[in-house]
């Protein structure tokens, strides 16, 4: 995994979002702008063309949005990163002669897709005639376990983003937890579950992308490995529990990864189930309360746990509107509510080395417990 | 697949399970001899060798038990049907040898694992030089959909089984309430979700190998399929909703079937969940009304649906024991309760028949409900 980490922490990105480039639609592109910014050169949309990246999501400042990936070359990129996950994750057609393009420059490519570039014969050989390197971050790795809830027994206190949605904030509340419990002195593993946390971590598996018995297996192995020399391990959250096409990842998520305690993650504005075209406007989301108790209810057969903060995504609403959803989170609720992002991740950290040491003690008084 | 289907259709099999032929251990063997009893001609499992397949299963009849595939040759198998599933799904290393010599032989091989035979290029090329075919039930088709609540509006009354537990009866319970409605002149399609469902019916699509984000897009596409023409579907259910290993593709099937109603198998002897070695040992199983409870809780969110019936599972007990145990269930939860195996499946059929009424009946006034 050090090879991974530190080939992709080499890479300068020119970030491909032809025709997605947005707020909510450009989930990697985003998250590499947010967390990785020294590294993103540019970004190919030709629709922003002659903008910046602060002009279309409201972050990133001046990196530069270009019409095409051979424009963006002058940028001086070593990597071609895809920067959106399109649902069923497949390889738009046209693509390939883009890719053909980054590869013929000389740029490693990086994707997150469920296809994976290195399969298509076309692309492999190509990438191996120009001695560039294909890293699909969403392939899984083999010999996966069946979860057998080995990692409820981690020294380390475990926390799960959770969601009322897919596509909700629930990496970008955990990397905003880990750097703010950083910098208090927090010894914090991060346990990157998707594409997007696995390009910034540099290691991890795509619990989506693993056959759907080791979902599960997946989960158990990253909390152990993340858990070593922590003392808090903050597991990247998927879909959400009633998602009518992801929640099957999330349960095999939850009870993989055994989490001590969940912070729940919410966009006071979403009404429907994420999904494109709208496919699944038909369906209501349940309230934050109802969604807490789903997930508490799910995970009390196999260990007490529950959900002790709750993360808002208000990156849509103005100051006064965030405010008050957030106050009107934690009359509904009662917990610590913020949005990690916009404000200070304060009360989501208090929270957890609240639990951190509640854990602390309990372990002391019973031994480890089992 | 109706080739696949006419292909199975014609196969005599000799069944592998050396090692694990019994009761609870030999999951796929007992349902091929349950379900295609003239199909199998004797079963390969050396601590039983002599006694017959009655003998260690207590149905079966007199097919015999065999010490070797060798031995077995001279009952004129025509395919090798790899009879038991392992946890992870993987070809244990002691029987490559014993699968040579079926190909030798000319027997077609006929397998469930998660580790594709097809792809094990020594065993291929083997298979094509001798002619004989080999087929992975539990190989995902290509291009799945992921799902979008598509299957709330099939026509057709859909009834998915559910458990407390996996290897608890789901498929058994499915195929004995299909066997029965048919009886009664319904039009039933059955949906197999599993490699022994799929060995059994000739098509399917085993959820549990596909990629972890298309659990749903499977059982929507099963779903949809199986409906057509038919008045009734009926689902076979995986896994339970609190197995530590599995939960993730019971729920992703739970959510791409969007049954109109589900019946709940349960075997009141099951104190854990199942599980090699008693890996599971630590977690004790819900309750039968605290499991009908989670399964309503997480599809109501989606559509209203509920546990209509209970099938138990009560091979290990006495006849005394299973009709008390029967009479206590249905006492807990005031639903209609029996074993469709050991008893007849009456009671779970009406109730099915009760619902596809109900369900006719309010088309008839609301018209086609989306």
């Amino acid at each position: 995994m050090d090879s991974l980490r530190q080939q992709l922490d080499s890479y300068r990105y020119l970030v491909l979002a032809e025709g997605h480039f947005g707020p909510e639609t450009s989930k990697t592109a985003n998250s590499a702008i947010r967390y990785l910014p020294d590294r993103v050169l540019g970004v190919v949309d030709a629709r922003h063309a002659g903008k910046t990246v602060a002009d279309v999501l409201g972050f990133g400042g001046g990196i530069p949005v270009v019409a095409s990936v051979d424009e963006g070359l002058r940028l001086g990129p070593t990597a071609l990163l895809i920067g959106i996950a399109p649902q069923g994750g497949r390889l738009p057609h046209e693509w390939r002669p883009v890719l053909h393009t980054a590869i013929g420059a000389g740029l490693h490519l990086v994707s997150g897709l469920h296809f994976h570039l290195g399969d298509d014969g076309d692309l492999a050989s190509t990438a191996a005639a120009h001695g560039v390197r294909i890293h699909d971050l969403r392939r899984p790795p083999a010999g996966l376990p069946v979860s057998a809830g080995r990692a409820r027994a981690v020294e380390a206190l475990s926390v799960l983003t959770v969601g009322t949605d897919c596509n909700i904030g629930k990496m970008t509340a955990a990397l905003q937890m880990r750097d703010a419990l950083r910098r208090r002195g927090s010894r914090v593993g991060f346990a990157a579950t998707g594409q997007t946390g696995i390009l910034i971590e540099g290691w991890g598996i795509a619990v989506d992308a693993v056959v759907a018995d080791f979902i599960g297996g997946a989960a158990e192995t990253l909390v152990l490995q993340a858990a070593e020399g922590n003392e808090i391990v903050l597991v990247e959250g998927q879909g959400s529990i009633v998602h009518p096409g992801y929640s099957g990842v999330t349960l095999g998520l939850l009870h993989g990864s055994m989490p001590d305690a969940m912070i729940l993650c919410h966009a006071p504005g979403r009404r429907c189930p994420y999904g494109g075209g709208g496919v699944n406007s038909w369906m209501p989301l349940p309230s934050v309360p109802e969604t807490i108790r789903l997930y508490e209810s799910l995970i009390a057969p196999l260990r007490p746990s529950s959900v002790i903060a709750i993360s808002l995504n208000t990156w849509d609403l103005t100051d006064e509107e965030a405010r008050a959803a957030i106050a009107r989170t934690e009359a509904e609720t009662g917990l610590p509510v913020t949005d990690p992002v916009r404000y200070d991740p304060g009360v989501l950290v208090d929270a957890i080395l609240a639990a951190r040491d509640e854990k602390l003690e309990e372990r002391a008084v019973t031994g480890t417990r089992r």
